[in-house]
C-alpha cells in the first residue's frame, strides 16, 4: 500500500519536524537530545500516549490531533507548577498515512510548540500498522524542590479548579449523539464550541507559576473531576467536600446542565478536561484568585479538603451519588 | 473481549510497574516524574518506539520485548557517552492482552532496569487496538558539555565498533528462512545464539565513559553498519574507508560469513546491531582499546574517516559495492 511518492522517515523529519526543533537543537540528526538543565532547577516529565479510536477519532483534523497530544502532556506539567522546556515526539503512522496528513499534523504541532514555548527536542517516527498512535514526552523545569505534588494538601485547604469543567464531555456527547434530547435546540455556535473543546483542550499553563507559589497539592483533571478529586484526597490522606453548584460550567451551557441531573453527573465524571485541581491554604486563597486573574485565567473554589469522607452536594445542598467517578479509556 | 478478570490500568501499575520505580520515585502516582539533575551535568534523552510486527514479532517472549525496547534506547545513550538515569514507559496494550503477558513483560523490564541502573520514572499505559506498541524514553546524564555528537570526527580518525556486527541479522534471517542454504549444517547452539541476539541486543553501556573520554564522534549502529557509517561521515563532513575483513563477526559464524559474499553484505547493512560506531583520534587509539578491554567489552578498528569519498574493501582489498546501505523499517 505504500506508494513510491511518499517520503521516507528521514525526509519526513527534514521537511516537517526539523524546522520545529530550531537552531538550538541538534537538528534532530543525532541519536539523542541534549538538555542543559537550568541551574538550580529540577525537571518534571510527563508522558501520555494517545491512540486513534481510543483517545481521539482517526478522522479528526490532523492539526487538532497534534495539539491534543501535546496539550494533554502540557497540562500535567502545568499542574506540577513547571514551565515547559521541550518535548520528544513518538509518532506511529498507520499503513495508509499520507504526506498531506503529516504536513497538517506538523503544522498544528509547530503552532502549539511556539505558543507554549515548548521546543521539539527529538523523537522517533515508525510504521504502526492499523492505527495511528502518539506518545509525547514533555519536559518542564521549576526551581529546585518546588514541584507541586499530588500529596501535601491538608484538611481545610480550599479546592480550586482552573477554567471550566465539562466542555470536552459535552463535545464528545454531541459527537456520539448529535440529536440527544438535551441538545435539541442548541445554537450552532455552542455545538461548535463544545466540538472544539473536545478536539483541542486548553490547559492552564499560563497559571503554572501561580499554582507553584500557592498550591499545597495539585493534579491534572483528565479522568473526571470527581474521581480525580478523590485521588487527590487519597494522596493527601484527607476527605473531600465538593459543592457541585459551584463547579464552573462552559459558557452558554449552564442553564442546560443545571436542569439535567444526568448531564451534570456526566460532566463531573466525564474526563478530558485538562484543567488543574489545586488545594490552596485559606490564607493564600485571595492572592491565588487575584494572581490567576492577572495571568488571564479564572479559578473557581468548588469545595475543600476535609478530615475524612467524600461528600458532594448539589446546589440545593443535597448529597449527590455517582454511578461512576471517572471515565476510563483503559 | 475484555474479561472482567483483567486488572485495570491503575491495578496494573500498582502490581507490576510501581515496584520497579523504587522508593526514590513518586510511586508512579503523581502526574509527572521529578528529576533532580546531577549538578554540573547535562541530560541526554533517547526515545525509540517499537511496534509488534514491525520491530519485533508479536509472539516473541514478553520479557525479551521489554528488554529490547529498553536496550535500543540505552544504546543511544551509550553512544553519546552518557550514564542512564531512568526511563519513562509508554505501553500500548493490544485488545487481547493478558495479565500473564504483562507480568512476564514487567519481569524482563525490571531485570534490565536493575542491570543497567536505569530506574522506571513514570509513563502511561493505554489500549492500543490491534497491535502492541512501546515507546520508551531513556534519560542519561554526563558532565556538562561532554556529550559525544555524531559530528566532530576528522579525517584520519580511526573508526571503531564495539562488540560484534551481524548477530541480529543472522537471527532474523534464520527466523524468516530456517532452511537457508548457508545455515544447513548450523549447530543448534549457534542457531540459538543468533536467535537470542535478534531478540535481545547487548548495548555497549559499559563503555559509555570510555567513549565519552576518547571519541570525537559516535553513534549507535541501528540501521546497518555501512549506512550508519555514511551518516556519521556526512555529519563529520568527511569521507570514509572501511575494511570489511576487519569487521568483528559473531563467534562461530566467521567462516560461514567469509565464504558467502551475500551474507557478508547482509550483515554489514542489516541493522539491529545496537553497538557503537566511534571515531577515535589516532593518538588515543591504544588507550581506547585498553580501557575498553578493562571495562570488559572489546572494540575493533574497522577503518577510518578520510578526506572524502566512501570506500569499502573486502579482505582481498577489492572495492565492495552494496545494493542497499541500510535496513529500513519505515
Amino acid at each position: 500500500m505504500q506508494g513510491p511518492e511518499r517520503p521516507g522517515e528521514f525526509d519526513l523529519i527534514a521537511r516537517y519536524f526539523a524546522p520545529m526543533a530550531g537552531k538550538g537543537g541538534l537538528d534532530l540528526l543525532d541519536d539523542a537530545a541534549l538538555i542543559v538543565p537550568p541551574a538550580g532547577h529540577d525537571l518534571v516529565l510527563s508522558k501520555d500516549a494517545l491512540v486513534a479510536g481510543v483517545h481521539f477519532f482517526a478522522n479528526d483534523p490532523p492539526d487538532t490531533i497534534a495539539r491534543k497530544a501535546l496539550r494533554v502532556n502540557l497540562s500535567d506539567i502545568a499542574a506540577k507548577g513547571a514551565r515547559p522546556l521541550g518535548f520528544l515526539l513518538g509518532l506511529g503512522l498507520p499503513d495508509d498515512w499520507t504526506e498531506d496528513w503529516v504536513a497538517r499534523f506538523a503544522y498544528g504541532l509547530a503552532d502549539d510548540s511556539a505558543h507554549f514555548l515548548c521546543r521539539l527536542l527529538g523523537g522517533d517516527t515508525v510504521k504502526a500498522g492499523e492505527r495511528l498512535f502518539l506518545s509525547i514526552t514533555v519536559l518542564g523545569s521549576l526551581p529546585s524542590g518546588t514541584m507541586v505534588r499530588r500529596s501535601g494538601g491538608r484538611a481545610g485547604d480550599i479546592l480550586y479548579v482552573t477554567g471550566v469543567i465539562g466542555a470536552s464531555t459535552l463535545g464528545l456527547s454531541l459527537r456520539l449523539e448529535p440529536d440527544a434530547a438535551w441538545a435539541r435546540d442548541l445554537p450552532d455556535a455552542l455545538r461548535e464550541a463544545a466540538h472544539n473543546a473536545y478536539l483541542v483542550p486548553a490547559p492552564a499553563n499560563a497559571l503554572a507559576e501561580v499554582i507553584r507559589t500557592h498550591a499545597r497539592a495539585a493534579m491534572d483533571i483528565s479522568d473526571g473531576l470527581i474521581g480525580d478529586a478523590m485521588k487527590l484526597a487519597t494522596a493527601c490522606g484527607t476527605g473531600l467536600g465538593i459543592d457541585a453548584g459551584k463547579v464552573p460550567l462552559p459558557p452558554g451551557f449552564q442553564h442546560i446542565i443545571r436542569r439535567d441531573p444526568v448531564l451534570l453527573e456526566n460532566i463531573m465524571t466525564g474526563g478530558d478536561d485538562y484543567q488543574v485541581l489545586a488545594a490552596i491554604p485559606p490564607r493564600l486563597a485571595a492572592s491565588f484568585e487575584a494572581e490567576a486573574l492577572k495571568a488571564g485565567l479564572p479559578v473557581t473554589a468548588i469545595g475543600k479538603l476535609t478530615p475524612d469522607g467524600i461528600r458532594v452536594i448539589n446546589s440545593d445542598g443535597d448529597a449527590m451519588h455517582f454511578s461512576r467517578h471517572s471515565f476510563r479509556h483503559f
